[in-house]
């Protein structure tokens, strides 16, 4: 299966011509990566909207191996087959030797104990450097090194369903986010507030007599202030929408599988973007205090987003769901009895008399880690699950998911940062099992071990997170030092050193 | 115009029969208030849905002023003419003498300064048994008193484009709120968990085979916890529903003018509920402690939320309007070009090419109190505006409005209150010139140079409030001492000793 996602991205890639020209300034480390190991790229014309017909034929590439793990691993065969045993669930990190992740990154991840095929979970850190498309007043530009940006990138994708869009994403996401930038290089420079608008493209029509279509007459004379950091949010929100168009159109020729949550983190210009679409969960550990910065998006923290949805389009439901929430499963014998409702608008509860369309099943049900949209799937926000439909049913769930992420910034200027500051991330594996606070613990425990400027330290940490929420194989089971089973999921962390000895370099 | 309000309201009052009965326990003061003033009341059914076709003819009733003030003000024919007075804008508070409101409350208001021809804002404070309507097992039960339930109320209800509506509110949201609990009275006194679900009420349909209507089917075994409290929400949110479907019926009749924000507080059992819908604000202050207890649904606030709708059902902007926001107005000279935009899933800004149907009014224009939905309404929630239409047109507004409050609970229990502790609450009058600081420092600055046990200490905070927000005519308007100009709006204030005297009894 994954060649034909492999091959998807490969048409992708080759879709272009010449790499975009890397800087060779000393603060562009170049560590490996999955995108290291990818064939040059080429320029490309920006990712076009879902239905601008922009796909090209697919090309086929060589056969892959059926399941890869991210390539700054640097897993040797054997060490790829370690990492695919499900007895074993060894932990894996990038090797001590040789180049680090940049900023010192620590990573660590480990495979379920049998719960899906292969290792659902793919991650990718990278160097991105952004070359502006043109100038502000609209001339094209010479490309000339140096007047480019540089982000730093960190992405977790936690795939459901099958391995091919976690993968897809790993390779691509930052491309979308690198192509969104290219319109702001100079923009963001720039301590100017920007241009609300910007000369049309060459061709496009310019002024013309559309007064007609214009609506009532405003005295809304004022204009908006728009900051650069909103600009950079809306930069990273489109690149995760271009990324979900290109699985909806790649997956045609290419069979894109299933779908994931991602959880994106973008270092730019001194401050710390922080995107999340799933339930993957990021916090800052910083002197001790936990910053959360992200929120999980389940069929419980969107109830009302997706009830409304119901509401507002009951096609979407097929005359197979209702929209209301009730508090368990109603009997056909219930009818004409009261039962506890919520409804779109409401976060209290009441009775309602039960009519015939309230035993459709509910397009919400469940709670916790069994929450379901449409008995079916548990996180509400991600990539992909184009092809996801309702069991024993052809009605599509895709709609009633998104691909939006929610953006929290976080400024690194703002505070000084010492080496045990850090910022987690960590897919569902990690947290199902480990508190904030418990994660905080182990910041403390494990980095105090280290010397402060020892950069193996974060690797440390990331793995002692991760044995944390495995545990150990006892009594059956994967069970934590409590007796408490361990997660059986896949779990990859990474961590982020905020004031680092590779830190912003 | 009032006098058709008014026949609107008498005709629900006094479609009934006998009054519930009062209970004479010393707990229920009976403070003067507007619905002491009212006909007596029949036991009428629960209020029925829109399109249930239950509204009855209308009666005539007895011709009024053209304005109306809370009669717990025990305003005279002369006070009456004075707190009409936009030039002297006296402030209107309860008399010092006679019986006072529950809990000592103070209150506070001020007409606007010629904004609009009256004032708009209402208030109602009042004490409210409510009957349960059966017991739990479905048999009808007896009237007794003590039996019952009885909540402590407030509201303030902010009406603009006429003052029908604030006024239907202030005299009707309360016995909704009441309606609605009154199924839940053994269930709350009741410490177990509430029932999921109620037997039937007689003449219902029963148990039919309806098995074919049944979804896919679940693994979803388990059921929700329901907590008392989550009812007490759901009442209030459902009463608010139906409050707004009453006045939608009652205004083909009797032209209910205009809309109204309503802020209300239930004390209920221990608890403190605060419902908020539209732009008025509560807070807490505690020991010099801000406790927010709730928050503003403005175009700005729910931009999201209008964006969708727009979005998912674009024949509600009429071919006039646009989902999308832009930081300013285009010009048609401006096809072409590539302005910066926010769709509705984004909070971040990006650019795109302007084409002809961006050329149509925003849904959602304008910054702060200039901020806008379909260039006309400055709140996104409230009741009533069931006739508002964008200028202009025949385009309807309101499917873009919100009737739902949002619910926040206090536990008065948690917390041992002195009598210096309060909850504020105001119309926008007071806030757009009032920091919840300057708030919290005339809640010190008042209520210290008053013995703990003088009951007027309240009503003097109220006052202070409001002529700090108001201001003193200078320099050809009403200044604050910083010169600034005041509130020029209308200004009413409930100030409720969560620790005084005569707190919950």
């Amino acid at each position: 299966m994954l060649n034909r996602v492999r091959s998807a991205v490969a048409h992708l890639v080759s879709s272009g011509g010449a790499p975009p020209p890397r800087p060779k300034s000393p603060d562009l480390p170049s560590a490996p990566s999955p995108q290291t190991a990818a064939p040059p790229e080429a320029p490309r014309s920006p990712p076009a909207r879902a239905g601008s017909g922009s796909a090209a034929p697919a090309k086929t590439v060589e056969a892959r191996a059926c399941f890869s793990r991210p390539t700054f691993l640097q897993l040797s065969p054997g060490g790829l087959r370690r990492a695919d045993d499900h007895a074993g669930r060894a932990v894996q990190s990038p090797p001590d030797t040789g180049r680090r992740l940049p900023w010192s990154t620590g990573y660590a991840e480990v495979i379920n104990a049998g719960k899906s095929r292969h290792n659902e979970d793919q991650a990718c850190c990278e160097v991105v450097y952004v070359e502006g498309r043109r100038s502000v007043s609209g001339a094209p530009r010479e490309p000339s090194q140096g007047q480019g940006l540089c982000f730093y990138y960190w992405g977790l994708f936690d795939g459901h369903a099958g391995g091919g869009a976690a993968e897809m994403a790993s390779r691509l996401l930052h491309r979308h986010i690198r192509e969104q930038l290219k319109d702001l290089v100079e923009i963001l420079q720039d301590p100017s507030p920007p241009p609300l608008c910007l000369p049309s493209t060459p061709g496009a029509p310019g002024s013309s007599d559309s007064s007609h279509l214009v609506g009532p007459q405003s005295c809304w004379s004022s204009q908006k202030e728009v900051t650069h950091e909103s600009l950079v949010v809306g930069a990273i929100e489109n690149a995760f929408q271009f990324m979900d168009e290109q699985m909806a159109r790649e997956r045609r020729g290419h069979q894109v599988e299933g779908g994931c949550c991602a959880l994106v983190v973008v270092y730019l210009l001194g401050k710390v973007y922080v995107a999340n679409a799933g339930d993957s969960r990021a916090i800052i550990v910083r002197n001790g205090e936990i910053i959360p910065m992200s929120r999980e998006f389940t069929p419980e923290t969107e109830r009302r987003r997706l009830q409304l949805l119901g509401f507002l389009k009951p096609e979407l439901l097929g005359g197979e769901f209702t929209h209301l929430e009730f508090p368990r499963r109603i009997q056909p014998k219930e009818l004409g009895q009261r039962m506890l409702y919520r409804d779109q608008n409401m976060t209290g509860w009441a009775y309602k008399k039960i009519e015939l369309e309230d035993l459709r099943f509910p397009l919400v049900c469940g709670e916790g880690k069994k929450a379901r949209v449409m008995a079916t799937i548990g996180v509400t926000r991600g990539l992909g699950d184009h092809n996801l439909k309702v069991c024993s049913s052809t009605l599509p769930i895709k709609p009633f998911l998104s691909c939006f992420p929610e953006v929290r910034v976080y400024d690194l200027t703002q505070y000084e940062h010492c080496p045990d500051d850090v910022l987690v991330l960590g897919t569902d594996g990690l947290w199902d099992v480990t508190s904030d606070c418990e994660v905080a613990a182990t910041v403390d425990r494990v980095l105090s071990a280290y010397e402060p400027n020892d950069p193996s330290r974060y690797t440390a940490l990331a793995q002692a997170l991760v044995l944390g929420a495995r545990g150990t194989p006892r009594d059956r089971g994967w069970r934590l030092p409590n007796n408490k089973l361990g997660s059986g999921d896949d779990i990859s962390v990474f961590v982020i050193p905020l004031g680092g000895p590779g830190s912003y370099s």
